[in-house]
């Protein structure tokens, strides 16, 4: 979709959590980095380069990618003059935000009148077809999980990253507007319309050679009330050779729904593979990627342990251990 | 959203089977329906009064629907001019077709010039919220099939029927176009933005007293992998009391999807009763509705029985043998 290298364009953030994006893509990618933007009063830093615009021209940037959320996801108003300047200078512009760069008059001429590209990457901008269901060549590996946000996004990228470390195949495919800046391109699944989604997923993961996997960003959670059928599209749409449950063991309950608990991982277990074997009835439930960020070691380690003789497969947190053992699951 | 009484426009329809919408609307609530209007050269016939524009606004009508569906799903220019009168002597246009009423500019300006409606069913037209998965008051009734169009929409209505028939209360809710022109309102599930859908299903079943039924109708299947996603959030957003599961055993392989079976009755009852229980853990399996318009008499009343005696619970064609047995399994 967009062009490396990037220009990760800070703003005014406050702290380095508003400008999580850019860490995110700087983290994952920081091959595609050619260094950072931060206007006046930044208190993110990402350790990196600070360039001018006239500099990142220099270093041949292609993008200017907004790496900064802001309160109501908005367009501030006093970046405004980088932003244009960076369209005048030759550079497309990328934002992951609620509101949109092609809203916004004075960039959307800026852009015309320098015929630069503004990707505004929530907004799908493909026609997706109807899915067909066909068997596809090549391989696939779904994330799915006990809940949102429990890693999924982070396992497929660990694991896309482990697997090119080992000189293996392997394209992380992003379904959601954070894996869709890191990786330049992908699908924003939940703004696709509904009769539309599976296919969307058939469309980001197409025929490919027999030795290559898809990573697959998964979305949602099977039991989430909210957003199931997105996560069912992608099971459906995805053809998955192999699922990884995702799970975040400290949780109160689902994420925005205080009345209801996360299932346990032998349910997602059970409930997923059967409806995966619907499209593809080799699938196996391959691992399980554990998100213990909010344990110590210790009972970390204890936690993960206990998982692995109870459900039988590798059982990893990737951030603390290194997704080695999730890619041999695979391979 | 719309009112009745309806005049219901054939067009130049060259069969009765082009006009099939017209006789769902007129079977399925001949107390809305003042009469049609058949243009020169029609050869459909719903064996209803013919009513000119003045006759109807005479009768008091207030929505003309466009019950005739042509190739490629579009607004005849023939028609104009019938609309146009209408429009003039005070009524709305309800269509379902795919070109869209409002994008014809000489319709649009003849309901602004007059004050009406133009109601394109196909397009939601209501901000839908993200689902909550808050428990509801009232009871919900969800047809959920082993394949698409296998008469969930048909049970649905059927049981609605039954339903008021007995002094019960009962509501249809519609989830696709034809369904929407039928009962007037609902949610064309299929075009609403992923991340809604369940939200959308929630905003169309709400709280309502508690003896009354929310009779659902299904769209497309869980074992279906190009419309799955619509059908979980289908589950999910309609927080389902008791399912029916719709099967029409003549199919070959799965409607569009030349490689894929349909699931046995097992897999769909066991498969959508445990993710029906995620958000409503006393949901059950209540009946099973059986399509059997390709088998002959004998065959069919054979078949039900069987089913009946393998899966334990009411087993009928509700075309047949009418709703009662599916109502009785409910209350």
């Amino acid at each position: 979709m967009f062009e490396a290298p990037y220009l990760l364009f800070l703003g005014e953030a406050p702290d380095g959590l508003t400008a999580k994006m850019a860490q995110g893509i700087y983290d994952w990618r920081p091959e595609s980095v050619a260094g950072q933007f931060r206007m006046e009063g930044c208190k993110a830093d990402l350790g990196i380069k600070d360039l001018t615009i006239k500099d990142a021209v220099a270093a041949g940037v292609k993008t200017l990618v907004v790496g900064v959320v802001n309160r109501g996801g908005i367009i501030s108003e006093s970046w405004k003059s980088v932003l244009i300047e960076a369209l005048e200078a030759g550079m497309d512009i990328a934002c992951g935000l609620h509101n949109l760069l092609r809203d916004e008059p004075d960039l959307a001429k800026a852009a015309a009148d320098n015929g630069r590209t503004l990707y505004d990457v929530r907004i799908p901008t493909v026609k997706y077809p109807v899915a067909n269901g066909k068997k596809r060549t090549g391989k696939r590996c779904l994330a799915v999980g006990t809940d949102c946000s429990v890693g999924k996004m982070y396992t497929a990228l660990a694991m896309d990253r482990e697997m090119k470390k080992r000189g293996l195949r392997s394209t992380f495919r992003a379904t959601g507007q954070t894996g869709i800046l890191i990786e330049g391109s992908g699908v924003p699944l939940d703004a696709v319309v509904a009769d539309f989604m599976a296919g969307a997923v058939e469309w980001l993961t197409p025929d490919n050679d027999a030795d290559h996997w898809d990573m697959i960003e998964g979305q949602g959670s099977l039991f989430h009330a909210s957003y199931s059928g997105v996560t069912m599209a992608l099971v459906h749409g995805g053809q998955p050779d192999a699922l990884i449950l995702c799970h975040e063991p400290t949780r109160k309950h689902m994420r925005g729904l205080p009345d209801y608990q996360q299932p346990s991982l032998e349910d997602l277990r059970d409930v997923a593979l059967r409806l995966a074997q619907v499209v593809n009835p080799a699938c196996k439930v391959a691992a399980i990627s554990i998100n213990t960020q909010h344990m110590d070691e210790a009972s970390a380690l204890k936690y993960l342990e206990e998982v692995e003789k109870r459900m039988g497969i590798p059982t990893v947190d990737p951030f603390r251990q290194g997704a080695a053992r999730l890619v041999e699951a695979l391979v």
